[in-house]
Parts: C-alpha cells; sequence; structure tokens
C-alpha cells in the first residue's frame, strides 16, 4: 500500500453552538464536544484506511477553554501516526471572534481507530508520512503514547518500553 | 469597508449521516440537510460582515440525488453575492465514495441572510469580489436572482428587471 | 386518476418551540422551521398522492419575521399545482399571540416533491382542483416558477417560457 | 369570564415518524408519542386559557397500537373538563393507511393542565362548554376521574367521591 | 417459574438535567421526563421478565415540583405488582439539593408494560413478592387501580370489581 | 474539610439504546457513549465537592465491546483519587445479556473534573477515602497518571515524576 500523508485525510468541521448544544453555564456541552470530534475523527480515518473503522480509545482530550454559545466551532482532525491496523488522530478545535476573526485554540484531543473488514476483523492500512513540523513532533509523540497505553493495560512490560525508558531514566 | 472575496469566508463542514439523521428510506432526512446548510452558510455571513446575521430567504435548494445513511456529506458555503446589507450565500453539498475517494455533487443551495446591528437594524456589509470563473458566474446570476425575488414579491415592477428583461425577450 | 382538491390533503403541524430548538437569539431555529416544514409538507404530497415522496426542491422560503422561544407555531401545506409526477407544495406559517389569540403570518414557502414507486421511478399523480382565490393564484404563479426553474436550470430556452415572455415583454 | 366550547382549543399536530424518533422494533418510541402529546395539550391548555400553563398529571394513557416507523401521526388535543384552575385535555392520537387514506385510533390519553400567573399562582379560567355527544361524555366521566385522582392521592374520603359511590355501590 | 423481588429489577437512571431540555420556563421538560421515565421502567420490565418489553399504559404521572435547568434527577423504576402476562412499574423521581446534597421526591408515576414473545403474543412473567413496607402497599394499591382500569375501559362491571366496591360503599 | 468515601458520590446511569443514538453499524455512536459518561461523571464530582464543577480532561476511553443497539447500558461513576482542586473519575460502562441477566464490562474511562466557584476559580475540594481492593489500586494509579498528564504537557520535568520513574527505570 501506498503511504499517504496527513493532508491527504484532513477532516474540517466548522458548525456554531446553538442553545440545545450547551450546559448549564451556556456553554458547548463537553459530551456534545466528545461527539463531533468522534465524527471528524471517524471520516479521517475513513478517508486515510478507506475502510470502515471504528472507534478503539480515547486518549486524551484537554478541555482547556470552554466555547460559547453561538461560537464558530472548527474541529480539525489529522492522522498523526499509523500502525499495522490502527490510526492515532489528533484533533484541533479552534474558536473565532466574531469582530477581529482571529482564531484561538479551544481543545486538543487523541483518538485511536481501527479499521475492519466486512466480518470485524482489524486489517492492515496505508503508513503515514508526515510533512510539517507539527506533524512531525506529533508522530514521534505518538509512539511514546502508544508504548504508554500498552503498558498501561498491562500488554507491555515497563522495561520493553524504550521510548517511555529513554524519557523517565 | 474593504472588498472580500468569496475565499475569505468560506466554510466547510463535513460531517457523517448517523440512523439519528435519517428519513424512512435509510437517506438523510431532508430538514436535516437544510439544517446543516442553514448552519454553514450562516457562518459564511457572519464571517464576511463580522455581524450578526439573520436568515433572510432561501432561495432555491435542489435535491437532486439522495445520501444514504453512512455517507460521508461535505458542505461548503461561499458568499456569491452582495448587496447593501444582505448576502447571497451558494452551498455546494458533496458526497464521497469510500473506496475510490471521488466526490460527487449531491446538492446546490441558495440562502439569503441580512447584518444587523445590536437594534436587529439592517446594516452595511463589505462587497464581494469574485475571483475563479464558477464564482463570476454566479456572481452575475445572483443579480437576475434579485430581480427575480423582488418582482415576485411585488417590490418590483417587471418592466424595472433590466436583467430579466433581457432574458426573456 | 380523479383530480383532487388541496383541501382532501392538507396538514396541520401545531407545535410550540422549545429552548433546544432555538438559535443564539433565542428565536426559532432557521433549520428546525425548515425541517417542521419538509415533514408537513412530505405529508401533503403523500396523502395527495398515495405514494412513497422523496422532496425534488425548496423553491422559496421567505423568513419575514422571527419567531420567539416559547411561541405556538402553526405549519400548514397545501398542494398548489400539480405536473405530471410532481407537486408544488405552498407552506404557510403563523404564530399566535397567547393573550389576544391573533394569528399572524410568520413564513412562506415552497417545496417540490416527486412521488415514486417501489423502484424509486417517478410516478403519475391526480391532478389538483383549486377551489379558493388564493388557491386559484397560487395555482396560477406555480407554472410561472416552475417554467423559470426550468430556464435557471438550463432545461428550457427563455424563448419557450411563455409565461415568463408575457411578464417581462 | 365568557364560557368556551372544545373547538375554541383544539390543536391537531400531524407529523412523520423518522428512524430517530423510533425504538428497537422499529415502533415510535413511547417516550417521544408521550412528548408529542405533551406538547400538543399544552398548546390547547393554552388556547383555552390564555396564560401559562403547566403539566399537573397525566391521567391514563393507553397504548393500544405501536406505531411502526414511517407513520403519519395526528394528535388531536381537546378540553375535555375544566375545575376553576385546572383543566383535563383529552387526546386522541390517529394513524393512517397511506393507500386509502383510512385512519386507524392508535392511542387515548388525558393530561391534566393548570393555568398560572407571573408568580406562578394557580389562577381562574373559562368554563368548557362540551358540544359533541362525544364531548358531553368525556365531561361527564371527567368528573369522576377527578374524584378518583383525589381519593388516591389522600385529599378526598371515599365517603364523598359521591360520582364514584353510585357507580360502585 | 421462581417469584423474584422489586430489588432484583430495579433500575437507577441518575442524569442532569441540560438546556436543551427544558421548557420555556427553564425546567425540564415535561416530555422529556415522560420518556426519561419510559426507558427506566422499559428495563426494568425486562429485567423482570427476561422477555422483550411494550409499554401497555401510562396510568398515574403526578407532576409535584417542577425540576429546574441544571438539576440532577434520579429515577427509580421497580416492580409493583405483576399479573399473568404484565406488570405494573411504579417510578419515583427524585431531585438533590447540590450545597446539603439532600434530596426531595419531585414526581410518580405508574407505568404498565406487557411481556410479549417472538410474535408479539403476551406470555407470563415470574410473580413478585415484595419486601418492604411500601412495596406491600403499592402492591395492595396495584389490584385497586387494575380493577378501575378495567371498569373505566368497560371491560369489568363495577359490581365485580371486589376491590373497590369495599372502598366506595 | 472531611474526607468523603467512593460510594459517597456514586453515580448509576442506566439506560437502553434507542435508534437515534447508533452508528451506521447498529451500535451505539461512540460520541453518544461519550456524552453519556461525561453526563454520570459531572454528576459524581459535583456530589463529591458540592460545588460546580466542569470537564478539565477525558484521560482515558477503551472501547473494548461494542454495544448494539436495544441494550441495556450501565455508566457507572465513581471518585478515585482527589488532588488539591480536581477529581479524577473512573468510569466502567456493563451491558447486560436480556436472557441470563449477567453483565459484561464493555468499556472504561476517565475523566478528570475541576471544582470552581462563583467566580470559576478553582476551589478546594474534600479528600477521598479509598475503601475497596479496585478503589485502592486505582487511587494508587492515579497518582501515575497525573505525572504523566503533566509530564507530557512539558508542565512537569520527567526526573520529577518519582512515581513513572519508578515504573520505567
Amino acid at each position: 500500500m501506498q503511504p499517504k500523508t496527513p493532508k491527504d485525510s484532513i477532516t474540517i468541521l466548522t458548525d456554531i453552538v446553538l442553545p440545545g448544544e450547551t450546559n448549564p453555564l451556556n456553554n458547548l456541552f463537553g459530551g456534545e464536544l466528545l461527539a463531533r470530534m468522534d465524527r471528524a475523527a471517524s471520516i479521517t480515518a475513513r478517508r486515510h484506511s478507506r475502510r470502515v473503522c471504528v472507534t478503539a480509545s480515547v486518549n486524551n482530550v484537554a478541555f482547556n477553554k470552554s466555547i460559547p454559545l453561538g461560537s464558530v466551532v472548527t474541529v480539525e482532525a489529522k492522522v498523526s501516526r499509523t500502525f499495522r491496523t490502527s490510526m492515532e488522530i489528533f484533533l484541533d478545535v479552534w474558536i473565532e471572534d466574531r469582530e477581529s476573526g482571529n482564531r484561538q485554540k479551544a481543545n486538543e484531543a487523541i483518538y485511536t481507530f481501527v479499521a475492519v473488514d466486512e466480518m470485524g476483523t482489524p486489517i492492515e492500512i496505508p503508513a503515514i508520512t508526515p510533512e510539517t513540523d507539527e506533524e512531525k513532533s506529533r508522530f514521534d509523540a505518538a509512539l511514546r503514547r502508544k508504548q504508554l497505553s500498552l503498558v498501561l493495560a498491562g500488554k507491555m512490560q515497563p522495561s520493553e518500553a524504550t521510548e517511555l525508558k529513554a524519557l523517565f531514566s
């Protein structure tokens, strides 16, 4: 399979925040944001793999900034690293000021998807070739995250987690 | 006010079709698509004008192709023409084939928005400068549509509708 | 097939506006109104044709008056004209004052539906016989709208659009 | 206050059943039907009283017939009896056969609403004058239901419930 | 079939009230509460019978206290009495004060479900053995409610309704 | 402030999966599950702190088993560890077999919430005292997760992350 680049499968989901999507503090309800990110990430996973993809895990979502009612919210999803049958998708969430048009980072999140065939069996996917500096740095960090999640799940010995050992020792 | 170009305020809303958004034929429910287009168009109107904008009319929506459950749907909204306080927003709706990645036009729509100040009074907006051939051709057609809607609403005499007279006589 | 009258298939959808159906200005969200009109219109199309019907186009929706949270909204859908396999549905949207009970027109819209058989092929429908003055006037105007949409879509030469030629020359 | 008739405040809510409103058996989800009836009944209560009205109780809902995906469902709400500050609203739910157009009763329900002033205090409402035979029979039965609910709530001695004593002794 | 106790199939659904679930007075919308109760009750019916269950009726719902936006709402559903193929489910709805943690009863409701086999035919279910005083008292009252609903539906002669005769004469 | 135990603030949200909450494979849509977990976790955070709480991050969600349409899903949220102003909430998601009643773990997730005062400033919360073995083991692991997230966010030097150093060296 031909490797692909992150921009080949980038997904942009720009939408507003309506009252029916807020929490009692009049900000975007966290669960609604998680759902929008899941939708965007699943499209990117599908575009990269050309396969049916299922959410395997949500690894990290930082809610740095609350998003007020009426905001314009842009969710951008890009493949940050591929493994044999799974992909790490990195999401950036932006809001923009109506008057100046300036945009500001509100959240980041990392989701993992697995590509499956008709029977639901995981299936091999194309590799990813990061291009920009940010893509390369996220590509490198993804391996540490992968090892970490294997260690925390008890599927890898800490001593085999070479990337993490290098970090902490 | 500085004129702007369509690409300055383009909005892209890519999303999937879940079962809760379908009609009994398992295609995207028409009302849901109309709502998604309204959301995308209102963001473009706001980005162009940097003002609060309200939907004035939906002028034409052609449902050429039904959109099946599970599809990836991209709504693209661009300003096609501005008038003193109102904007025509042209929407293109695309679906894409999962395996080949090819995309296909599913629908087109035209919405009109008005920019308002804090009191709800219509307020002047920047002009638009079309750039591509398609943008220019839609810009020209928008004037005919505007005259037409004024004539049909009884706010312009057919004899004053110069663009339409030229077309039909 | 026996012709029918508009009142044979009129649909009335009276409902309230809850907070989850508003926009950030606390009025009924435009997309939600478009969806309610689509639901009512599709019922009228089905009642007239006794067939499965699909939305072909939304020809004109004028948002004249915003509809505040808590309003009682009545959508009335009637067949305004039939063609061989398609129907124009005219929608009137009313809101009513709680204290006086007086009702006021908020919006009008025109949707077009096509009746299809089990295979999705367009199929002939009964003719409509307008009765009231308003029904007759909308019936006449529908032909002009039909020609117009054919001309704008490039499917009819302006010179063949007899109704429009009469109007503009 | 001038008495009113049931037809002065009748509410008709005709709508379809979309996939997002079904239960796992592909019929209209019970909770969704209860919500639609609540919406229609609250409009009738408001139209009769010209006041803000709140749901006091749901007294009886019989789900006689399940309502399949794609059905056209008509909820009709009428005032069946008024008390000093409260109203009993009787709801009839109909579905219709697409091909024959025949309609069939699917459910009945009884809701009670109280009219309140700006402070939330219950406030007097106009009396109702039933006209048809069905309206008269429902008007009579409403008193039995009222006494019954008072007895079951421990707010009336069974011995004072004259209508019920007559029925059971 | 082995009898069961109410606690064998109790269902607890604790959830918050978001803006999209309110009415225009900023309290939980009645229809949404009816839906939540239907969901919880259907789970209890299924857990007791280990069968597919369908809502047969909603017998009584008292809205004693409105539930403000942002509340934590707990719906508890327990089998109060079984008949051959049907179950009465008693629901208690609680809200809690954020600062003190004290909880307060907001509503009660009674739903009836029928267990069905694959063909939709009603099917026998296990008996219930009430344990607590409240469970016993609700168990007793359920028979009166059952007779009452049969009498009101014209399916039992008042003279045969022994429990009710005892109450009213 | 008096320390509390996990069972003081446990939240149980048992609910079914309706068609409007599924993905195109007829399983519970990932975004909907993320939203349900967010709702349950926010209630636990509020119950523990007696304060308004906001989602700070979603640290780990493992989607081990897909949850089919019609399932009964139980989300259980418990405080696993407190820090000065923040709490780690551990979520266990269970589904149950209708016929046997056996339940099976479907997912686990970890969310972090911060308690805030009226001005939105983080505010001190009571400590947690784990009781069961599982609670104690999750309490211990939480510190490693906390250090990890500080290291990954660049807010702690790997060399200061004593818990992690112990693990990997």
